[in-house]
């Protein structure tokens, strides 16, 4: 059995989430290539010692470029900040490494092109860490899409919404930052939206958009917690992303789509929800949810018409076989093993996995043609 | 007991939903003043004579001209296609009747400030039809929202969504004509989705829209029914209004909103919806579970936060003590009721009913702005 | 068009909903026959009048004797507290009145064969108002079962759940003593569950029970409003019925059931609840959505199986086409003017409405098994 | 940090999901103490050395006991069919090993007093995978009822309802055969209704019930599969557990109880769902949704009433904090996880796990007094 050796970049949350799904892939998905934990890496030496011991890793580096350039490293997984993203993929294409990256793909779309053409120059397979495609109940949507279910597509919603920087002393985090984030709600959450969006519907061609920042000065991170920030005058930093992005869409197959992502809506805690619907059907998910789905078909008898919920943990469902019986449900965590499992499967077959850079460009396509509207106040095309 | 002599003008869905209001509601709302159903107005003499026999109401008229110039007519209700709003109320104004007019008020912008001129200048009560604000779970949001427990409002969402028109054999009956309706789902239900907006969460300031139209050419009425419609080349005439319309809007009080509206959304009959969201609270209604408003407190300990359900039934919720106890749920047609108790109220104390034409005006307003914008591509500022 | 003189037993909570029903069944349901409210009947003259002023009755009576000796009187209808219903339908039969009765028809299973009796010997019609089983989506739910969607009955649970007697000081009215409501939550809400169950699913053989009172001892009526009860150690008074009703039964067709009823369950207004599983699907109710219905169809393919919401307000289904348009939802208040439509209908075909006094008698014995069986700590047959 | 070396006998359903806790234990929960794990034991040396790999073992054995005489085993997992609990919990006990041991405890009452006095003769530790309590909504659910939350419990519902042997060709497996299983829907999954109601509301003092078996033959299982089962006249077998146990209970503190077990519920696919009812609040679970508890308190302004959907996914609810960020739902296999950490923190501080063999009499006494009760038809005491 094959090994196929990892190297990962951060290990904070999406760290922890990587690594967990590395160790489980091999346990559910027996299949013919196996990872192996071999590097994680941060720069704290000390916190990603302890980081890799409680995840499972076998070694450690502090200089992600050196990772990169380890001849024993097959796969370098990027976890970290949007900053750095294409730095890392740049350089590890550049090494010939397989490439797994959090979404988004780039902080701009320039960046996420010209790491798209680095991995194609390189030849190197590479995926986008969009995780919630790999729901199962997310997978049999598309499924219900494409087998015709429902119909010609008319309206599409999608809301990502979420309310953990609602509190004005809440900190001056990196994701609240530009010059680490790219963007606010939109590359965070709305990206997601985005993604599912161009997955189930297929590409957007145009948009018009409006960001907005309601909170526009947060305390420093460290303040009141004795750090160098609680400091005189520099008690507050200005908050550069946008805390609320909306946007409408037309899509090429010429639907259209309303599009809400905000880190302001109390009470939805990840509340990434959509709905389609079609000349003959009808579907909706939300994530708080997942493993439900909901559908609508229009071409049932009149007085039994009507929203069903199926709960996706069928042994036919999408992924779900490998897991537990019907009506033992699963979680956020798990759509990561299925990723890192297709992963795999691609390798075997020798095919590009999904989704790619590709779809990372087209994600990053739309999110700047928002910002653009935002700026301009009118409809923009998404560049091609 | 002194008596309120109405007419009304319309016996088709709203007459019979008016007409029910008439009979009712002083059988649950007893008060000093009460209506007398004197006139039902419509063309067809026989078909206005048995609705008139079914709804109750003592005479007929045909022409609603003369109705107007009767001295014993203290209110005219005006339930026609909205084409007709504008003459029939200009009229009433200057014949000193009151007046309760369907919405949206005109069919233009002019129209309605036109409407409104009238009314001032002959000193009369107005009230628009906006019936779902007189529903007990609208009713209590409001009241929850000015008791300030959302806090600082932050984002809006508002759908209305219905699919009665998805088959592209519905024919093209009077509302998917521009000369009658104005605009489709705009006018039709996306008014509704713009008042409940400004009711709840203040002056719209500005907006951009896409409106768009899916099927573009249906049968003429009577098309297959053996009407005069089925004749010769005449068998399929172009629908000049938008099956879906939505808009990204911005309210006077800094908060941002996301409003959809579509005839083609499969599933949902009458899904009128909206969430509201705030620094302390947030809210959520669905028409089609109407007696229930879904709360959020986020003042409340972080381990029992969560969106409550509460039954709008209880007697000490708006309207509700006149119906029945607890639990025992009320219907579409309860709205009406409420209006017309609210209207009385408001004679009674000589004050003017809500809402009422100035509110028209702003809904105008509003859907004016959506279809500047979905004409521009751009922004556009709600006339004031 | 025959004019059908009716005269009112009773005019608190139940008189004004039958008063609604009467004036409203002949705008919606529009038929040959026709009631006429000729009269009401209450022992307090002034309340009376008063409340047939409201309520909309020609005259009023105080004697209910004299009621039912009048010749212009076609149809009594009971709406007392329980211990009347057997002297007055007794009396109502021998003069020849059809008749109208609600639930639970008499307070003993004696008292309720000898009503049965006496309308078979008079040749009158009558009608048990079991308002229930004329909600548009119980009545779906009975023709899905009738075409056999549901297939085997295996398992069927009821649950009607209430709250409004959890406070301690709420009084002792007239439900509370055993002389007057015959029993507790069992005659006036476990009576509704068993109706639909034997209904829904057939005959019930035998139960076992247990009945429970939690607050045994409760404020006489008055008591602090300054009535003769709150004087002296007269304050409390016994509490001589159950609080609290569940029993297991089997179905005569093969199927197992379990039901609950009380009025000790915070947060349920008005619960009244059934899930029925059969081999080829389920359905599940819920009074205070009462507008919907949940089928799972277990024959549809395994990856789309799941409860479907049906949102039973489509002129396809039962009663519904004499009201709104899809998605409009209707009330409790409909589900008398459903029985009252199906009783003239009735009259008209010459026919016994449903249900009548042979469903009453048979559900006072389950009920009078139930008691039964609580007493004797034994499964208990029903009598037949 | 000391190891604790672990024999899991069983590698079927069971030993896939505590395997996968074993595993996943120190990962999210590290601690003083961790797993070792050790060896798989399984009949079929084959079939559990593949298991063995695929789920993480060190060695395997064929013969458990030869395993529980091993010296380098610490602690004995048994996840094995009902009927083998007992002589391993006896012989494990007897070598000083601590005991995990899958539920229900014995087959019988008399097999589980025996297993529960051989742990506190050897003086080991001993924990039944009553995994369910673990679920974080549960444990809330507790903790809100011992805070007070719920005053005094007067009503509680427990159903767990699921469908998976509906098909009356679904093989006679072992869980069908008395022999083996004890019981049927009684001990697999009435056994976790009980174990709640008893974990949530104390004490269950008598209890009526009835169990039912629909499909009285089954085909053996390999019939038609090609295996000797389909030969001849030995195509069929007797069912000899029920399909279906329903109850009726009385609680020490006062409360009743209603509870349904089944596995003939179409489309109630692992529907383990609770109601508990009190003077001051209620709650409701379902673990089809598990990540979710709804509260009703009671004590709230009327107006404000109604059941909150808490979703427990927050650091401040039970084994939460060691997951994800709010709103990420976990899933069915957690439960095992958190079961094992309690363990693991048990044996650190020297005290006995929860919950333990005392907890298993008392849920196997009661399924005791169920099958007499089904027998004797009578009201029938809960042995101590």
């Amino acid at each position: 059995m094959p090994e196929i050796n990892v190297a990962l970049l951060g290990y904070k949350f999406m760290g922890k989430a990587h690594s967990n799904a590395y160790r489980q892939v091999g346990r559910f998905f027996p299949g013919k290539y196996q990872f192996r934990m071999k590097v994680l890496c941060g720069r704290d030496r000390k916190a990603v010692e302890e980081a890799a011991r409680l995840f499972g890793w076998e070694e450690v580096e502090t200089d992600w470029r050196k990772v990169i350039e380890r001849e024993d490293i097959d796969v370098v997984d990027i976890s970290t900040p949007g900053n750095l993203h294409h730095p890392m993929a740049i350089a590890a294409a550049k090494a010939g490494k397989h490439i797994i990256c959090e979404k988004p793909l780039g902080n701009t779309l320039a960046e996420a092109r010209e790491m798209l053409k680095a991995v194609e120059k390189a030849g190197v397979k590479h995926m986008l860490m969009h995780n919630y495609r790999k729901i199962p109940a997310v997978a049999y949507a598309k499924k219900l899409i494409e087998d015709g279910r429902l119909g010609t597509p008319y309206h599409y919603h999608g809301a990502y919404l979420q309310d953990w920087i609602m509190d004005p002393n809440f900190p001056l985090v990196w994701r609240l930052e530009k010059k680490f984030a790219g963007s606010g709600a939109l590359g965070d959450i709305g990206s997601h939206a985005a993604d599912l969006a161009q997955y189930l519907n297929g590409d957007i061609e145009s948009v018009t958009a409006q960001m907005t920042t309601f909170i526009k000065e947060r305390p420093l991170p460290g303040t009141g917690a004795g750090s160098w920030g609680a400091k005189g005058s520099k008690g507050k930093g200005r908050v550069t992303v946008d805390d609320d992005a909306n946007f409408l869409v037309r899509f090429k197959n010429g639907s259209v789509g309303v599009i809400e992502s905000s880190r302001f809506c109390g009470g939805r805690r990840n509340y990434n929800t959509f709905q389609i619907y079609g000349s003959k059907g009808s579907i909706a998910f939300n994530l708080e949810r997942m493993n439900e789905l909901e559908f609508y078909d229009g071409t049932e008898a009149q007085a039994d018409q009507g929203y069903k919920t199926i709960l996706v943990t069928e042994s036919v469902h999408p992924y779900v076989g490998a897991w537990w019986p019907p009506g033992h449900i699963i979680g956020y965590e798990h759509t990561f093993v299925h990723a890192l499992h297709d992963f795999l499967v691609a390798l075997e077959k020798n095919r590009l996995p999904e989704p790619n850079f590709y779809d990372g460009v087209k994600d990053q396509a739309v999110l700047e043609a928002i910002e653009r509207s935002a700026r301009s106040g009118k409809w923009e095309q998404v560049k091609k």
